[in-house]
């Protein structure tokens, strides 16, 4: 049972992008595929193909004869779109509709994104029956996207997968490690006359620290690879 | 003249893909592809033929025979990976980038994002370059996204980056900078018989240069005081 809207692609020409669609529906969480008069029939091997792991979808995807037919049980629709349509209807950019979307209290697997076909878009007929269309910002000259990438990028958007991705955790270095790797290093600085100039030693070392405490999330095992490092240098002997 | 990042596609195997990218980089105003060993040669037709208005970017991708080439001038890389990898670097989250970005004052030309082979992605190595790992958040069940939909989403993610007001920016250290501090480091510790198992050495040596990638805004001038250090302790004569 779908959580997420449901995913209608009007008229799509290529199965390549049916099952670039699906592909996209998986990685984001989504899974309820309706398709409206595919040109090349159904199945279609070449969308089972590009939907690598999604193939599910494909082969659960529900096809429909009509337009209407398949947007009967639905309760809001985006429509997208790149051009400015002569309607007076609220245009949504993608990057809201997730909070659009929670304005409105619809259940989730009630809202159904429209896509036209390849070639043209939907038509005005199908863009009436939606209640909002959605627009991806796109540089001005350069307007028109593939379905199987406009169809990712709200899949995308709408994904509900807030789960952060996080390193394993580790063992940071604390400031008594980093302590100790300073002490060598101004020890062997000092001996082997780095400075030059007296005066200038403390705003060196603040300029050299300064450098070393900036290294994001430094570990204490990274600590002493660095203390291994300058230590296998200065004893090195030619 | 790009004022935007640069997009890298590393050992990149379809031309369809190429194409894909570059067509998505029109869509978000985006105009610099740099390509690195591209599998079925240059120029290639495939490319030209699914960019459609974005042809130009692809006639004017830089191609490079080695990947250091191809990102000595930039000063901050983030790599794309949907693995999460044994490094310890930041992660970033698609969704975050664009602020993460603001944090750091890199001019956006000098920012790349690289994006690996469909089949591999990008490997250790090449990881090791990079300042940041960026992930698109998925269904853990289902992460493997196509490449030319993993730059849609990345371009469409920094699309307008150019028009945020940003700090003055300083003189950050290039890779080509960091690789001159990484090879004089490298050629020591050969000398010195630094690693003790030869076999560890290329891993000590991504874990050494994973530590230094993590300097949060290294400039040049720093760059050469650790140049300056690392010369001192070696060639000290006791």
């Amino acid at each position: 049972m779908s959580h997420n809207p449901v995913i209608i692609l009007v008229n799509p020409q290529m199965g390549e992008n049916i099952g670039f669609t699906a592909r996209s529906m998986g990685n984001f969480g989504f899974n309820e595929l309706r398709i409206v008069n595919p040109r090349d029939g159904w199945p279609n091997k070449a969308a089972e193909a590009t939907a690598v792991k999604s193939v599910n979808i494909v082969k659960d995807a529900k096809i429909f004869d009509s337009f209407n037919a398949a947007v009967e049980d639905l309760e809001f629709l985006y429509a997208t779109s790149a051009r400015s349509r002569d309607f007076n209807k609220e245009y949504v950019n993608s990057k809201e509709i997730k909070n659009d979307i929670k304005k409105h209290n619809v259940k989730l697997n009630k809202i159904g994104i429209l896509f036209g076909a390849e070639k043209s878009g939907l038509d005005n007929e199908m863009i009436s029956y939606a209640n909002k269309i959605v627009y991806i910002p796109t540089d001005p000259n350069s307007k028109s996207i593939n379905i199987a990438i406009s169809s990712a990028l709200l899949c995308y958007e709408l994904s509900d997968l807030g789960s952060a991705k996080t390193n394993k955790h580790q063992d940071l270095a604390t400031q008594k490690d980093l302590g100790n790797f300073f002490s060598h290093l101004e020890r062997m600085l000092d001996e082997t006359n780095f400075y030059k100039i007296p005066e200038k030693r403390d705003k060196m070392l603040h300029n050299i620290r300064n450098i070393f405490k900036r290294i994001h999330n430094l570990t204490s095992n990274e600590v002493s690879t660095l203390i291994g490092i300058i230590k296998d240098l200065f004893n090195y002997q030619k």
